[in-house]
């Protein structure tokens, strides 16, 4: 029997995904919704791998949602059914949609005003086809959607039953909540989320449209509800790696992220206290989701093989292939010599596994236990 | 005969290259070091993709310029044999680098310091195999190698000429160039970059190493410089698509930039003077380049689709697959209804162009030329 892979043995830069912690999150937040009596569609944009999300889901092919169709094609193909498409879609994607009802999905489309109800609405009386929609509310100003206050409501719901569509009910995120800092602020956006979606249905319901779902949702907005009575579904992503800035947002412990970029240091500056590694941006991403936090971790937490940070040294600067790893605020050398493996936690899981084809799949320590695809493109 | 395909009818997002824009982008490059007497080494980085190397270099396998082991396997597998692999290297990767050597690849590696060189002197001799090997010089601080004037840059060639290398002398990256603003601080940075590589030369020359690479380069130090006496070849490669930065820095205009991100408008939030698109960070990348510049032109500039900028709008916000529209410094809605088709321009094409796995080629209008593949990974 060959000697089973450990993450000293692997090519660098690569991602180490530690399972357990994978599975912990996954418990938390189910235990959470449990508790609240609702029920999970786990956004699978984070990881974009089915393997992946039968860990979090236990092997079940539970509703999930998807940001692009080719997930919702890749989910379907490995099983998935119930498929919400949380990104508005243009009438030029609609033929794939369609594709996808037609072979057994139940799929659910969104959309954010009239002009994109008309648009699906021509699209279905032109091809016979009757797509289950849901309008997006907008609860906090970040992004897309309707107020839960807009007339336009029942008259979008209106455009597309005539169509021959069904509304399904109104879906929000409230992306706001990255921003938070505290827990005073993610009740505060978490009840907001829920009462503007809740408005919203209520709204549509009284102009006569059963508009059954309610789906809210994101990570931060997901551990902090309190209570989601009249919610139906929460979305959430990020949880299933969580990253530095959800740490920073509060919602998780820096032991808590799962996913990690595997680097080695491949030179050194020492008279200015740098270290290089060989992850730059094209192997962490350029986000720098926590240059707005209190604590700004630069591209990434430098972890040792074990996972455990070591002491305040974190990415200061990336080249396309170089990272630079320094004490926060400067000081003296880093003691890490040619060489060294290190593990560094990424700002933003999402972003940082997007710049990877595949995870080395650890649980507690440096064996890999196995190496599960990701797919990337539209 | 099928109709030409347009960018109308492409699936968005996806990327468009103007291979008129690249052509000439090339000739004034290759002109520019012609008038100056030194041979390009064009980085492939940028491009991740032969087809648009062999436009570049006219379908000449010259020398070329990588940032990965991948890069290097792939060229050389698309007939390039002279190859720099312009990154330190750890001991684990160099069995791929010795099967590149093995299989006919004129390959070069880089290192910046003795530990490095002791490292790669352990294994020439444990392997006999021997490298050729450039010494990294640091001209301007902004991330690896030695000072010009360090002494123990004889040291580390003497290691590695005993373990059967060859050190074929020295290579400089002023990266700092990215952050000038003007001629002058391109010229003074381009200057230092020279000075500092001939100083470093001189220096193993006169410990009796014949070193007889001096290696330079950046875009925009590449096309400030006046005068390349000594050096003997210049390196260079976002210059073939161009990018906001690069226009930022004042070394092309907006009108040079070849790539773009052709996207979609999803929907809208009039009151706010948004709209929104199917190109969020995904599409463009995080990179953020032009934060510090004297023009913040957010995550992009937003064109119609024969290439021209609308106005002043920009990418002022990305989600994962949303990106909102906006007026430079806000105010009024924007004029471009659920459907427009968009070109973005990018703040930083190596960043962009990695979130995509091909080319959709035009040549000054919307007909689709042909798709370019580009690879990914390590």
């Amino acid at each position: 029997m060959a000697e089973p892979r450990t993450l000293e043995a692997l090519e660098t830069p690569c991602l180490a995904l530690d399972r357990g912690r994978v599975a912990a999150n996954a418990a938390r937040v189910a235990r959470h919704l449990d508790a609240l009596g609702v029920p999970l569609r786990l956004h699978v944009k984070t990881a974009k791998s089915p393997d992946v999300t039968a860990l979090v889901l236990g092997g079940v092919k539970a509703p999930i949602t998807v940001s692009t169709l080719r997930e919702a094609e890749a989910f379907f193909d490995a099983g998935y059914r119930d498929i919400l498409y949380a990104v508005g879609i243009d009438a030029h994607k609609l033929p794939r949609a369609q594709a996808l009802l037609a072979r057994g999905a139940r799929l659910m489309l969104l959309l954010d005003g009239l002009p994109a109800a008309r648009a699906l609405a021509e699209y279905c009386r032109r091809t016979k086809v009757a797509f289950r929609v849901l309008i997006e509310v907008d609860t906090d100003g970040h992004r897309a959607g309707l107020a839960s206050t807009d007339p336009q409501l029942p008259v979008i719901a209106r455009t597309l039953q005539e169509a021959g569509c069904t509304v399904e009910g109104v879906l929000t995120h409230a992306g706001s909540s990255y921003q938070c800092g505290d827990a005073d602020c993610l009740e505060s956006v978490a009840a907001r989320e829920r009462d503007g979606a809740l408005a919203a249905a209520r709204a549509l319901r009284a102009a006569g449209f059963s508009a059954p779902v309610v789906s809210i949702g994101s990570t931060p907005t997901a551990l902090a509800a309190r209570r989601l009575d009249g919610v139906t579904e929460v979305r959430a992503g990020v949880y299933v790696f969580f990253d530095l800035v959800m740490a920073g947002v509060g919602v998780c412990r820096i032991e808590d992220i799962a996913l990690s970029v595997l680097a080695t240091v491949i030179g050194a500056q020492p008279e200015r206290g740098w270290t290089l590694i060989d992850a730059g941006w094209m192997a962490l991403s350029r986000d720098r989701g926590t240059a707005r936090q209190r604590l700004d971790q630069g591209y990434g937490v430098v972890c040792d093989l074990d996972g455990r940070p070591i002491g305040d040294l974190v990415v200061t600067e990336t080249n396309q292939e170089h990272g630079i790893v320094a004490r926060r605020g400067g000081g003296a050398a880093v003691p890490l010599p040619l060489g060294t493996r290190v593990r560094i936690l990424p700002n933003h899981a999402c972003a940082t596994g997007a710049q990877h084809a595949r995870y080395y799949v650890v649980d507690g320590d440096r064996t890999v236990q196995g190496c599960w695809e990701r797919f990337a493109g539209w």
